[in-house]
């Protein structure tokens, strides 16, 4: 679609420059901001409620992005941690939107940031948010073909979470095939299979959560 | 996203320009067309395999939409149909894509027509393609507050297909939930709770999808 992306081009570009001053503004904090993407349904939210818990190390705080409802920001403060939701009419958060939630919570003042991205395997792939690590989750149940049909938001994560592996065995898709085709378009980034529902592989990831750094 | 919007508008406008082309493109040859909708990993493409071989009575072909592969078209064909691969760099399909699309089944001359769209709950939603019929497809692993998280694509669906629900159990969700969450959103929707890989539910799909007429 030429046409779409010559009119995005400079919503992209503005963009950038938000995302360049929340990077700063992140870094001068000290916050270390990792972006969380999934299509809808991966499990983003249930993965967040079982990882913050185990985070007792880091001071954390959620910025929630929906197109509709406060469901996910009331599931992340039922867990006491603190939670931001931004409701908007978009397929995607920008670093305008992001900026602006960070705001709300200077007073939290968290060392570690989560970003909740409204569920979409496309479009947030394409917007910076000024965050330091970047991570895709997909389920078990959404198939192995995933990373292939929607490659660039894998290619640009530091990790990949394959969610809801307890699933497989019902999906027609063993742990291999998950695991090598998002080896295939993932080559650099970390992958955790796990099950957030089971706790199976929870540790490894909360893990490599905990040492996260702005960079 | 007030920038977007505006900027999207003509875009949109265009669009619509299009899709009234191809709906009468499509009533000129009587041509029934229903665009199936969902998240990525939802089973699309599962589902047509299992629904094309019961549709007996019609001559069906499928326009396919992805970023990247064409694993959708030749599982199609895999089962006898004519299938159109669009790969395109975009998070929905649009109605110049589909036109011309469709140009390449003329001498198929389907009487049912399935665009399955690229796998987003979102962005598909604003982008009318001459389609007769939208269906929206969500799967139990993805949970019951899909519908109200992302409550346009679901408004606007002729019927909702409730696919998956064999894994129900194994995701703490009942099917009275998923049944309930859907209505609330889509109150004129035919819905159908159904399993493509167990085969359960699939009869009064199929029979729903037989009896679809040019409107």
């Amino acid at each position: 679609m030429t046409q779409k992306v010559a009119l995005n081009a400079p919503v992209l570009r503005k963009n950038d420059e938000f995302a360049a001053e929340n990077r700063a503004w992140f870094a001068a904090r000290r916050w270390t901001v990792i972006n969380l993407m999934s299509g809808p349904g991966a499990g983003k939210t249930t993965l967040l409620e079982k990882t913050l818990p185990r985070l007792a190390t880091r001071r954390c705080a959620v910025i929630e992005g929906d197109m509709q409802t406060d469901l996910d920001a009331s599931r992340i403060r039922a867990v006491g941690i603190a939670a931001h939701q931004i409701n908007v009419n978009s397929c995607h958060l920008d670093a305008r939107m992001v900026g602006e939630a960070a705001r709300t919570l200077i007073a939290v003042d968290p060392d570690l940031l989560f970003i909740e991205n409204i569920g979409n395997l496309v479009c947030p792939a394409a917007y910076d948010l000024g965050e330091a690590w970047r991570v895709t989750v997909f389920s078990a149940a959404e198939g192995s073909d995933k990373p292939r049909k929607y490659p660039k938001m894998f290619l640009q994560s530091d990790a990949v979470v394959i969610n809801k592996i307890d699933l497989a065995p019902y999906c027609d898709v063993s742990l291999e095939e998950l695991l090598e085709s998002v080896r295939a378009v993932s080559p650099r980034a970390a992958v955790f299979p796990l099950s957030s529902r089971t706790g199976e592989g929870l540790e490894a990831w909360v893990e490599w959560v905990a040492a996260r750094e702005v960079r």
